[in-house]
């Protein structure tokens, strides 16, 4: 993905595509961009420097469709600190309260870019810890929720027999007391050590770390004590900048989920695909087309091809279709989104019940038999 | 607001508003059910308990227009771990991605409200923190961002010698190099200091809170160390659960921002009413009609409801209608929002330049002269 060039370091480019008529359209843009920097009209500003450098500025307006514009706007680097949650906040904190805007694209200075960092491990580094090469990476989920320790053990126990080499916690899965987060990750995580051993394996466990940032934190600590290799954290309910610090400091691949992330107003490529990568998520779950959700394969192509591009050195993240996938569509999946992704099949393991852990291995069998792209 | 009966403890009824044909509703209605709570087919599950007690249940399906249906499921409490993120996951985490689906209400059982416990100084508490009594309260925001501390400062001291009930940050201001937060809150409290003690008046500072959970918590710090009386948080930037955490344990009111809560997927009055009043604000701001949104007066009388409703011992949250408002605004939004409510005028007192002062006073004058409800 392109950079801003260095020159223009100063400056975030971020596109937003509005309803509007023609005739209003450029009032419009300068209204956003009033909005999402100094949230004031410009008459109330003294400060000339405020007015030079803190200022957004609208950048370019183009017509998409009849009543439908791009409006590009420059969001000055200096008014996000750094931080990811500020970072939305100047996206589209107070924009998002508009119903006719969307959020589609944002474009960063490298020197922004390289402030976070991006994936830690990225795929390299998850295919590294798991073993798996040339082929997609498979997963699956511990449901359902309200089961007790022992029973989503072995489920897991089943899973890393079978060789799928990522379980992650149901992202349903918190600190309730039918499977309280420290007892259910000891659990889980003995079974996968247990088939490891087994089958000479290297199957790993992803628990969902929840609550603020300070729970998080002891989650981690107790995942960690276990032997866990790997997290999974839903940024939006979270916060951003509970996935920008586990980043910084959890020394595991993190595994990012899209609950509350909505569809309509901020386009799930940038939300899911680049800013989750900015912010130093390793995986990004996304729903395939197909399944349970409507979202289209051109979208979900975009939210894959966000996860990859090569971007200023920032590490590939692997993209995760799931959402209602099938073993039956692993050659389809495959087809469509290459080698360097990870194929999530939960539910539809499960409900062969007595043969989960034939499913299971019916799963690894066609991520390895199946083609894929060249 | 009403409850659930003390007889249905352990669940919560949500209300989605779907867009679905006839013939298709109640399947779409039993998959919102799974989705929101197992995440699986019913097939998949092979514990009793978790089919009895756990499985969310569809309560009802009504028409309420030609292919709209409300919805309301029945959630189980234990499935929240009684935690303010994870409850957000619950009612809408993966059905925030299915764009035919709105979030437009929850009712609690009173165990579980009592566990969150709502604000705890409320209305009443802001009255009497600011000696405010018998009207409306007055806001204003220091903006714009990018103006050193002293700038700011400067401001807020105006705003305090007019007569200001709360001097919020705006919520553009985070952790910038421009006005780094402990400066910048040490400042503005210096000056608002200085204005009550030369004016016997009581206006309070109250500085924004961003960042995870931790960078809050020293924030929180400072700004306790430096004097500041209240904080301002936009919970769905920072997390649900920093609300929740910061409510319990701050020890002074909090105000709630609505930066990136969106509008179209789920209802503000359940977002900036309910369920920010759950989780512990003492204030919702919220884009008042008429303003630079484009919400409705209805829309916004029911986020007023929501906010100061009788509920079962939770205390009242100050509704703040903002957005846009000016002076002349003052007796319409006085007329229609009543005593108990805290009106923020910021951007259009700021245009005053040199007439800040004057415009400040003529804001508090105009509060407390004009009529309102009876």
């Amino acid at each position: 993905m392109s950079s801003i060039p260095a020159a223009d370091e100063r400056w975030i480019a971020a596109t937003y595509r509005v309803r509007s008529a023609a005739d209003a359209i450029d009032a419009r843009a300068q209204a956003i961009a009033l909005e999402q920097s100094i949230e004031a009209p410009l008459a109330a500003v003294r400060n000339a420097r405020v007015l030079r450098e803190v200022v957004a500025q609208v950048a370019s307006v183009t017509a998409v469709a009849p009543d439908v514009f791009d409006v590009s706007i420059r969001l000055a680097v200096e008014t996000t600190g750094f931080e990811a949650g500020q970072l939305l906040n100047m996206l589209f904190g107070n924009t998002s309260l508009h119903d006719d805007v969307v959020l589609v694209d944002a474009e960063f200075p490298v020197s922004f870019v390289a402030h976070f960092g991006g994936p830690r491990f990225g795929i390299a580094g998850i295919r590294k810890l798991t073993g798996a090469h040339g082929r997609p990476l498979t997963c699956s989920a511990l449901k359902p929720q309200g089961l007790p320790p022992a029973e989503l053990a072995a489920i897991a126990g089943t899973f890393a027999r079978a060789g799928i080499d990522v379980i992650k916690d149901d992202h349903g899965l918190a600190d309730q007391a039918s499977a309280p987060f420290a007892q259910r990750v000891r659990a889980v995580q003995r079974a996968v050590d247990d088939a490891n051993r087994d089958t000479g394996g290297r199957s790993i466990y992803a628990p969902s770390l929840t609550g603020h940032y300070g729970q998080m934190a002891d989650q981690l600590v107790k995942a960690r004590e276990a032997g866990a290799q790997m997290i999974l954290v839903a940024p939006m309910v979270s916060g951003a900048g509970s996935l920008a610090a586990l980043a910084r400091g959890c020394g595991m691949p993190i595994v990012a989920h899209p609950a509350l992330a909505g569809v309509t107003r901020i386009a799930p490529p940038l939300l899911l695909g680049k800013l989750f990568r900015l912010f130093g998520a390793d995986a990004t779950i996304f729903p395939n087309a197909g399944g349970r959700f409507s979202w289209s394969p051109e979208a979900c192509c975009a939210i894959a091809h966000a996860a990859r591009a090569p971007w200023d050195g920032v590490a590939p993240m692997l993209p995760v279709p799931a959402g209602g996938m099938t073993v039956a569509r692993v050659p389809e999946m495959h087809a469509r989104f290459g080698d360097d992704t990870m194929l999530l099949i939960g539910g539809s393991l499960l409900v062969a019940r007595d043969g989960l852990a034939a499913r299971a291995r019916d799963f690894v069998s066609a991520v390895r038999e199946s083609g894929g792209k060249p």
